[in-house]
């Protein structure tokens, strides 16, 4: 019916088709696309990630809202040289996540839906509500109680539903997957559905045209669900598989300390991550205690010869204030990248060789106040 | 010292050198820039506004965060074919402003200032502050009192002084010029400098690049102070002169009803702006009583046979949500255009034959809640 939709791929070796109802394998098992060599043909007159769309598997750009294409800047003046910041939340809903959300509402009506449901503490949840009313598709968002009135607010204004879920952030995932299976609503979730890293794998593509078709050294990347990460090493592994670059640049992940499973798991060996408990943390956007794909996000950093590092709340306000003495205007959870840099150049980190990439994910308009 | 920037023009002959303190004529009047054909040569691998380099007065590109290029989007899905949004709140701090910002701080920068002073109730003093931030200079923004705190805070992280001034918006000018004549900093005024219309102008050449080299029909353009119908003329003018388009596209400004001091001299058949006594309106960043560059807004307004026309709070209101309903998140100044774009659809307006654009100038997360 989609002949030119790839078929999703299950690690126990079924490919199931992708339909408004598939959000997982029969087996339980978590979605991924095949991997792919990266068809390097941006359209150059297109000032949006839909440049690339030769390398993605959705086509969804009459459905753009001028996402992608954000800018590259230099970290200063304080001297990291070398270091560069991607400006993320300039960005159509002020945050990264608007690369995923277009995928998946573009994929959500290629199929059929009509009636989407996603669960976010924040900013998918937006970008699905925003990309919806685009699309002209029902959306229902499941939020944790606590969500700011700004938030609903700006949900609500998409003209989607907000439900509210007196619980954790997995008890709203829990609720938002029940709704799916009770009404066969399209899930359009960053986490289990791999359509989403099609989005974020363009945050690959455009660092590598910003630096004259170059890979960095280093992808620093935040990571709670890791969905740049995943996206990213997409990127990167369809430009090597081109024969585009020749090698992949290291991977080092950032976590928020309070709330550090897959640094846990990394400084173990583990391959697998265990749920932490999470203590309260500023970088709320981030605040993952088990993440699904934490396995597949291990092995990213391993095969890129990475890392996984945690900053202190500390480090994080003090990024932020950084960014702010430079012009750049984040959320808190937007500084943890950088502040991961800032601690890597102070300790005189391997690391931090070559030219390092990490992005500013969310706008700082997006805190209440 | 700088042979490559132009000197100012004034009405009555006057050709003063750009400086630190030079932010008006030695008669009290308002400075221009010479006009002058656009130069369109664009850098094509450059994603900012940068790319018209060639077209604008002052150097900036290593001072920039990537303002510029924002994306143009049709308006849907209730059928208005033709009519344009641009969406100029994905800029880097949030609002078209970052277009002039830059320009003043480049220019500042340029000539040598070490300080800077501006005054502004809402997007062009965060855009200051940003800009001067990132150029290490340090800034002083004067606000008027009621200014959010969200707002102030933002400031303050770029390492601005705020100064609240207990008074109007124009008390609030006055306090700033007052600095500015006392300790000699550089006035970065987007009312006075018209370096920032060099920003502005940027808008235009944008527009015409993104139609595929071609102007549009009509620019709907809401104005307080005015500095986008500024900016735009100039880039269209610029264009023409260069021979890239025949004609000027028709200059449809639009004003808050209960703010309207250009829409009553354009009724009135005058010349001139007499200030007006504002009401409260929700569109407080176009609520300007008595816009110094009036006369010239209303020149351009009758050159390119446009209108002014003004939309009330229930029309403004109705297009917000009606921009929220397709994905589009504005404050509330910025559903001003819209909310003339459907108002002259709905009367069946010639203004809307052919292509029309309007921006949708800053962004809904700018909103205090």
């Amino acid at each position: 019916m989609f002949p030119d939709l790839p078929s999703y791929r299950c690690s126990c070796g079924r490919r199931p088709t992708p339909s408004v109802e598939r959000w997982r394998c029969d087996c339980g098992g978590l979605l991924d696309l095949p991997a792919a060599a990266v068809t390097w043909s941006p359209r150059r007159g297109d000032h949006s990630l839909w440049r690339y769309q030769d390398a993605i598997a959705v086509p969804g750009r009459e459905l753009s809202l001028g996402e992608g294409m954000t800018p590259l800047v230099g970290a200063s003046p304080d001297g990291e040289e070398g270091v560069r910041l991607k400006v993320e939340y300039a960005s159509p809903t002020g945050s990264f996540k608007d690369r995923g959300a277009v995928m998946l509402v573009a994929l959500a009506r290629l199929l059929g839906a009509t009636r989407l449901v996603a669960d976010s503490s924040g900013n998918a949840g937006t970008a699905v509500a925003a990309y919806a009313a685009r699309a002209g598709l029902a959306a229902e968002i499941f939020v944790p109680a606590g969500t700011s009135d700004k938030k609903l607010l700006q949900i609500r204004g998409h003209g989607a539903q907000v439900t509210v879920v007196d619980g954790s952030r997995e008890d709203t995932a829990r609720a938002a997957v029940e709704r799916v299976e009770a009404t066969g609503a399209f899930y359009a979730s960053h986490v289990y559905n791999p359509y989403f890293y099609e989005g974020t794998k363009t945050y690959a593509l455009e660092v590598f045209e910003q630096l004259g078709e170059t890979a960095p050294a280093t992808l620093v990347l935040p990571a709670g669900n890791g969905t740049l990460v995943l996206g990213a090493y997409l990127g990167f592994a369809g430009l090597r598989a081109a024969g585009l670059v020749d090698r992949l640049p290291r991977v080092v992940v950032v976590q928020a300390q309070r709330c550090a499973p897959l640094a846990a798991a990394f400084a173990a060996g583990r391959e697998d991550v265990e749920p932490v408990t999470p203590e309260a943390t500023v970088a709320e956007g981030i605040a993952i205690a088990a993440p699904p794909r934490g396995t597949r996000i291990l092995e990213i950093v391993r095969e890129t010869g990475g890392a996984v590092v945690t900053v202190t709340e500390e480090e994080i306000a003090r990024a932020h204030a950084a960014l702010a003495a430079q012009g750049l205007w984040v959320e808190p959870t937007g500084a943890v990248s950088y502040a991961a840099v800032r601690r890597l150049r102070a300790e005189g980190s391997p690391f931090m060789e070559g030219a390092v990439v990490a992005p500013l994910c969310g706008s700082g308009l997006k805190a209440s106040l």
